[in-house]
């Protein structure tokens, strides 16, 4: 089994400067799914024929497996695979995929390859409820292919015909070379067609089978942002479906967004307007709160997480309590019942079991301990303009409220930091550190008064 | 009349630790929707058949007025209704119900038991646009109910029937108690299947009736977290549509979610991608801004509340402006016309009329007067470590930016506080307080280079 | 062509003090929506019949093109119609709108316009797959409109026709003028009714012509909140597809709003739930992550907005980096590549190019230059209480965080703020400047201990 896929259309309509196979469903190029169906046959050879924006393409998804033929000019399907064909053997089949046709199942090509074996030419083709507009499907009295027509080229009786063809097929590969080398553009387009070699292979007396996707979404293809966001919905509903079947429980289905892999354990619930992107696992019992977006996390068994938080590649033990409007950046590790609150945020620290950050705080750069209590306000002060230091607080240390913690620097086990503290040098373990302005009040004092 | 519900269901397919019957629909337990139900007839006996979870489910669930029943074993639903048998008179009807179909109406159960009287057997049953699957009515000439037949024994005649069986049911109780005692489990299941009363009833000449719900989705039942989704939503989507009758603008009703009881007062608008928990009261003209999250909350008419809110278990004034980004934790009372911005947390607080906390504060086990200026920054330290201290700021105060009140404190009427003060003695009355270090400049200082 | 607006009723079924033209639909009031698409017709006169809330409408929408006509009493469509006569000529045609219709395209309108001409009374009617309830068109042999049936006068041949009226009509201004006076209200409502303006045509030999609008959404009209939330989806989907249509991104179509106006350039990308009001312009290549809210900003190309901003009355620049949870409001001017991060409140400032604040601050009133540092806690004391003060920040400075900076104040270029500096005088250019209190540990101290 050899593959080829057709990514170099332009995408005109698709107005954008983003090549149209580059075109993104659950924030993956359309290729690379297309990539990913087609690499799960393990294809002897995979040969992707780009063409417009062709450097982008190749600089997005070049792979050891994946070898490239350019179309220079865009002359039809047909002229598209014959440039695929000094890449491949003459032995067994090729398929012929299309890098705007994002959905198709592995199992679906699979199937096709099967019908296919080495010597038949099998069609994907789908009965749709609107065929109009797509080559219909002409079949003899026995039920054999006869021959793909075209909507322009077709009487009352073709167009009643509900089986249309996908494009997508696989051809034995001597065969194939053969038939696209006697391609002709004789048309009104110019264009050499590929749905030619039907008409050719029923010629040689080659066997034509056709299979059907499960679904009617497998093939359907992108050619403009309308078809991009609907199919983004279709593959959204699908990995929904996915979950629930899982045994998740999702709030409403058609308000979470994966982009990317969600890994769930057993009785995790997730509210509405959720985001998932990257990769993300949620440990037994976990909650996710309304409105959360988590990018490349993983959460802890039983842990909670409320409404408003966005994570980024952060690891989360079990058991603790996050948000609402909790920010957690790269480089965040927090151990067991961790609690992480409104309106503070971490990055590249690590925060021992049991301790707890609830409210309004920068944690930057920072290790700390078991059990501690960060009060509101507190800062590290990690950053002096060019360079970024470490602040290390011990276990049971008590940070006093509005306190600023200028890194390097440590808070002994133990310590308590009087709030409003900026701490400039190490703190003592199991001590009283402050630094605080003796309280003064002025008595005759006005007011301030509205300047006019 | 008397009702059982048969809940003694495992629910293998919802993939849970949780009993199916325990599974929530907006957050109530399916169970508890259907006791619900059943409470409006204000049946003389209420029984609860468990099985599966039952320790969970009693304990979830237990009230005085449940009978409960324990089936051991799950032989089928004609077991299952003899296990509440002993807990039943013979006086009167029997209802029986089921766990697992929340949503059915008080409403369609009181037309069912009318339907029944004391003498009839009352059949709730559905037109299904698609049967199959589903045990069809079959009637005689006359219209009168004569069988139910089950999918598999079912003839074409018989499947092209529309009319199905629900499972729901209202029997004179003496005869119920007859029939059940009659059961044969000689089928494939080896189960005792409560279906097969109808036919003792035809063989005994009881009048069977039926009455048919105003809405299908009043008789779906759950067996997977994809069937509990779709009743979320569709419980979601009635709950919109009465706020819609009853004059609330709600921008998208695919986008509310309501779990608990919602009231709104006339002229009251909910935006996009809000959440109500527990109860909820809007009065007049409140208006509700996008992705707020509100449980048990009480909030005075005309109090416009920006996006991005979360609030629990607060009573917000009149005439308020709340959020964005705000955050009321429990305990929290504010006056009228009290202002809180973003970034803002108050638990535990009261605040009095006409006061303003704009921006980025933490205000805990606070009571706070009238027309009080808090300042961006402002941090009540409420928490030695130990023990919660309250800060009280009486009417008139202007707490300078980044303060930090250290409770127990008191700052009194009109007093002023500086920027920057950490208050650890009370604030006397209209006086300006302070503790401020003096500021130095070091004009040879060098700044911090790129460390290699 | 002159234009009359029906815009009297009062909407009891809205359950409003609003009234009902008045209600909004993408912020808009309806009345507003068909005031836009009658102007694009520009007609000679535009008059407004107007009733119950008639202050409240003129006050919303008093323009110098309107002319209003009071309607005291509400008799019906036809009387309606009569108190817009005296301000109407007799040369050329009356359209008649209605204010409670807000979706017809203005290109509807203008081919109804056309199809009247001077002489011909052109109907706008629709046809629906369930026409019950509204009045039928009735045509001869020929094709001809003859009349129009109301439902209860509708035999079952005419209740057959799908062909309905949608009340908006073309006519004759001095035709239309003789058949108002003629209009008879003996009926069972007692009205006065437009409708019977069609039989008086008829039997005038003045030609009936119709036209029919390319979307049935084009003559729904509102009677209560449920059909209100309709159109509000309608109209969203529409504007979701015109937005796609032009090349933008959109993760879900379903689940954005627009209340305003929102101009996109080439490649602009925007996530699941985000609202949009007032007018929005968004340079090339712009992203805006999940659950925004932006009113009245403009976005400078290639600027990134993550989830969870807030943004009203900005104008960004481009390159900047913003969000998550950032609030940009009234007057916040900010320059090439500005990162405002998460927790951060900005208010009437200018920041220059390169300038950061990424961590919990809050900016009012200031003027900062480029490449300036505000670090994570920084607060503008900009208010006393009474008046407001600017503060200024030049270029190259560096504020340490927790800082707060008391206005008037200013920073020279270059300086340097120490963490947790209470700034009360300018601090000079390239210094360090500080307030800091020594810090001392107190060993002997005891933790406080629970109390009972």
């Amino acid at each position: 089994m050899q593959i080829t896929i057709l990514a170099a259309g332009q995408g005109k309509r698709m107005n954008s400067r983003l090549p149209k196979v580059l075109q993104p469903v659950a924030r993956k190029a359309m290729l690379a799914h297309v990539l990913d169906a087609a690499r799960a046959l393990q294809p002897a050879t995979l040969c992707v024929v780009y063409g417009h924006g062709g450097e982008q393409v190749r600089a997005a998804l070049s792979a050891p497996d994946i070898v490239w033929a350019e179309q220079a000019q865009q002359l039809g399907t047909g002229h598209a695979v014959q440039q695929a064909m000094p890449w491949l053997s003459d032995d067994g089949a090729v398929m012929v995929l299309y890098g705007d046709v994002p959905l198709t199942r592995a199992a679906t090509l699979q199937a096709l390859a099967e019908a296919a074996g080495t010597d038949r030419l099998a069609l994907l083709t789908v009965d749709l409820a609107e065929p109009k507009g797509y080559g219909r499907i002409v079949r003899d009295a026995a039920g054999r292919v006869q021959s793909i027509v075209e909507e322009k080229d077709a009487d009352a009786a073709i167009r009643a015909i509900r089986e249309v063809n996908t494009g997508i097929l696989c051809a034995p590969a001597a065969r194939l070379r053969g038939w696209l080398s006697r391609l002709q553009n004789n048309n009104a387009q110019g264009e050499f067609y590929l749905t030619d070699v039907i008409a050719m292979a029923v010629a040689d007396g080659v066997e034509i089978v056709t299979q059907q996707p499960a679904h009617e979404w497998e093939v359907l293809g992108v050619n403009n942002k309308t078809q991009l966001a609907e199919l983004e919905r279709i593959h959204q509903r699908n990995l929904a479906g996915a979950l629930l079947e899982a045994g998740v429980t999702l709030l409403d289905p058609a308000r979470i967004d994966i982009r990317g892999e969600l890994v769930c354990g057993r009785d995790v619930e997730i509210d509405v307007g959720c985001v998932f992107e990257g990769r993300v696992e949620l440990g037994d019992g976990v909650k996710i709160g309304a409105n959360c977006v988590l990018q490349d996390v993983k959460v802890g068994e039983g842990t909670v997480i409320k409404p408003f938080c966005h994570f980024e590649s952060a690891e989360i033990g079990a058991a603790g309590v996050l948000g609402p409007f909790a920010r957690l950046r790269p480089g965040t590790v927090l151990g067991e019942d961790v609690h992480v609150g409104n309106f503070v945020e971490v990055k590249n620290s690590q925060i021992a079991a049991h301790t707890k950050a609830n409210h309004l705080a920068y944690i930057g750069d920072a290790t700390i301990g078991s059990r501690v209590n960060v009060g509101a306000g507190v800062i590290t002060c990690n950053y002096d303009g060019v360079n970024k230091f470490r602040t290390v607080i011990e276990d049971d240390a008590f940070i006093g409220s509005d306190s600023q913690l200028v890194a390097p620097v440590t808070v002994g086990r133990g310590a308590t930091i009087g709030a409003g503290t900026t701490l400039t040098q190490n703190a003592p373990a199991d001590a009283l550190t402050l630094g605080r302005s003796r309280q003064l009040s002025l008595t005759g004092w006005q007011r301030p008064v509205k300047k006019k």
